[in-house]
């Protein structure tokens, strides 16, 4: 209820690179039919040299680029703030911060990187960027990014969202967006994430004007996320805390825990912790393995927890939450114990989600609950052991177009997992 | 794009009540069956004495009580943006500045009076609000007030909204209000304000323990809402104006309006502008008279702009704007030439609520869609005398549970008016 404001001159103007200081090398990704490490000439069918220079860049900063900051100023800095209510109900003497992302266009964190990433296929000449959604909030993002440097954007959504959620369909026609049910070729088949990669891949890389855009997973993806964390740390002194004890944050392909928990990373004090679906847990429950990112198995195969490529993951609310495998920064830190890793049944993460909407009024989506409930339970935790930790969470986004979720759960027809 | 946020301890601590500054004496309101004045003995079923005295306050300020204060600053102060962007794809020399409500619990400004009257009733030891709502803004916001302060809420809400927009019942329910289509006794109607009106003020007034509240029209509600334009105050100074030369909202019942204008009514060069839509346009083509506030004709005459409590308007996408009389203090603005009014068909105000969602990345709620499409005209009319006018408008909501209406338009499905 108390938030801290970062000056808008205050704006982070270069991103954190922590790749070069991994506990282990990354691995690199290999080509899905030579198995040899891929070079930025196998990228650039899809993606413009200057994201692919980030992918492996070994520089600890990389400048942010003005016109990024420019379309980046219309919500950003986003506000953190101390959750004093959810303190005083948990009775807990834990100090409760959240970085709120819910405050964005698409309304979560997601344009972070979306709008790097238009700007820097418009930069090369590209017209047009094709993507893959589940629920819509990617897609909703990218559409969004592209109306800011006229680009086209035509996004595949998996054809259950397509047709049981129309509202963020609405938002990316909104932003001029084009929008079609995927599979494309299967007119009667649900559709899967993985599948709507193949759909957007196979149309970037067989036109020229067109390249491939990518919500999160990959470098440059939680590399853009990253202003989360970096203007956190600025509030948190702002607020008079010398550092988080815990930093907490969803992990679906990792961007939204990777852009709070790696600016934080060179403190070896500080605790970051990933929460996931018990449904769809990669990182607790999968192995450590070079795995294709899609279905059908057109990208490079990443180093990377996964619960294999064809793991189809139960209909659980928060869809950005079911992926299979997990981004490679996420997976080394978290195979070399410096990140933990926590998983929760939906019907949990929801009771905590709506203790979050009585206190401080504001409806986190699906996957935000999840950090949600991992903070109310180290909360506790800080209560029993009787220490005023510092926790720090992502709000990564907010429950408004989810509500049909909150309706299942509230009158008990959630199936829980 | 340029955020002004006044800092947490300038949080204004006193309404402005200008009723004893208006042009011309208010007219009392009229008791409906005997049309003698009404007395505070007659609503004292309907209204904890708090919120009576304040109906008719004499003094130019009241202090917002601490306990109130204490929810407000869940969200307040609300930013003041300038919309530089937007500007710059108008071409116009005006200062574009608006207030955003939207970052309320409930999505919209109707909170800042909802907390304030579940304060007032919880302190006369009122146990139970009821209320009725259309598409569900104000349920939302009482839903979420009487969540603070422990009391029970049940919500009649217009059947064919119950029916057609699931997503505000469900926000309503998240935080514990009990909603229940209206007409209660008629299951094939589709109900509509006036009758849903009539529904809570009599299950309010048989139970002792129930009080009902006003999301609109009455002068404490406009009041609680003065705390907007006493912020933005603070705030056009902090951005380094002098003062606004037009202030301007939509305007249903009114207290959106009210809530930003009336802080400036002081100032005769200070244009105050009221947007309505073309199809229920109260103030620009309804008549001057006493009239009932429902259409059952059970709350007392209120002397008011209205187009007959028995009309019944198109069912326009902006729900909020659909009512067929308005607030008194409003009226009296109108009727004595200190305040404009103007109105729009929707399809012009979905235009430029697009116009805002491409340039500044926020979807209004249609009802502010039409505070947008005055405040571009009004910017427009700047370019063309070439005058760097200053104009501040109220961002009352936004639409992220109004996306079916944006679906409507962009697919060629408006009805418009």
């Amino acid at each position: 209820m108390t938030r801290f404001h970062l000056p808008a001159d205050k704006i982070p103007t270069a991103w954190r690179n922590v790749v070069p200081e991994l506990p282990e090398p990354l691995q690199p990704p290999l080509h899905p039919a030579t198995k040899e490490p891929v070079g930025p000439d196998d990228l650039a069918p899809l993606f413009p040299m200057g994201l692919i220079a980030q992918e492996v860049a070994s520089e600890p900063w990389i400048d942010i680029p003005g016109e990024v900051l420019d379309v980046l100023r219309l919500w950003r800095p986003t506000p953190l703030v101390r959750a004093e209510r959810l303190e005083r109900a948990l009775g807990t003497p834990a100090r409760i911060y959240f970085k709120d992302e819910s405050v964005s266009p698409a309304g979560s964190h997601k344009p972070n990187t979306a709008v790097a990433q238009a700007f820097y296929n418009a930069a090369e000449n590209i017209h047009r960027l094709t993507t893959e959604t589940g629920a819509g909030q990617w897609g909703t993002a990218l559409a969004f990014a592209c109306r800011q440097f006229d680009l086209e954007c035509k996004v595949y959504m998996v054809r259950a969202s397509y047709d049981q959620k129309p509202y963020r369909r609405v938002m990316m026609e909104t932003w001029g967006g084009e929008v079609v049910p995927s599979p494309v070729d299967q007119p009667d088949h649900p559709g899967s994430l993985g599948l709507a990669i193949s759909d957007a891949v196979r149309d970037a890389a067989t036109r020229d004007d067109s390249h491939y855009s990518l919500g999160s997973v990959l470098n440059h993806v939680l590399l853009h996320q990253t202003i989360i964390g970096l203007e956190a740390k600025e509030q948190l002194a702002l607020a008079g805390e010398t550092r988080p004890d815990v930093v907490i944050a969803s992990c679906g392909g990792g961007s939204n825990l990777g852009g709070i928990a790696l600016p934080f990373l060179d403190d070896d004090e500080i605790r970051l912790v990933a929460v996931e679906p018990a449904s769809c847990a990669t990182l607790t429950e999968g192995r450590f393995d070079y795995d294709f990112g899609d279905t059908a198995g057109m990208t490079p195969l990443l180093p990377m927890y996964t619960l294999g490529h064809e793991f189809v993951p139960p209909s659980i609310h928060a869809g950005g939450l079911r992926y299979h495998g997990d981004s490679p920064i996420i997976s080394n830190l978290v195979k070399a114990g410096r990140m933990e890793a926590i998983a929760y049944p939906q019907g949990k993460t929801f009771e905590a989600a709506i203790q979050f909407a009585n206190t401080e009024g504001k409806l986190p989506a699906p996957e935000t609950g999840h950090a949600v409930r991992a903070t109310i339970d180290e909360a506790l935790a800080a209560k029993e052991a009787g220490e005023a930790r510092v926790i720090l969470f992502n709000y990564s986004g907010h429950g408004l177009l989810d509500l049909s979720a909150y309706d299942d759960y509230l009158h008990g027809r959630l199936v829980d997992a």
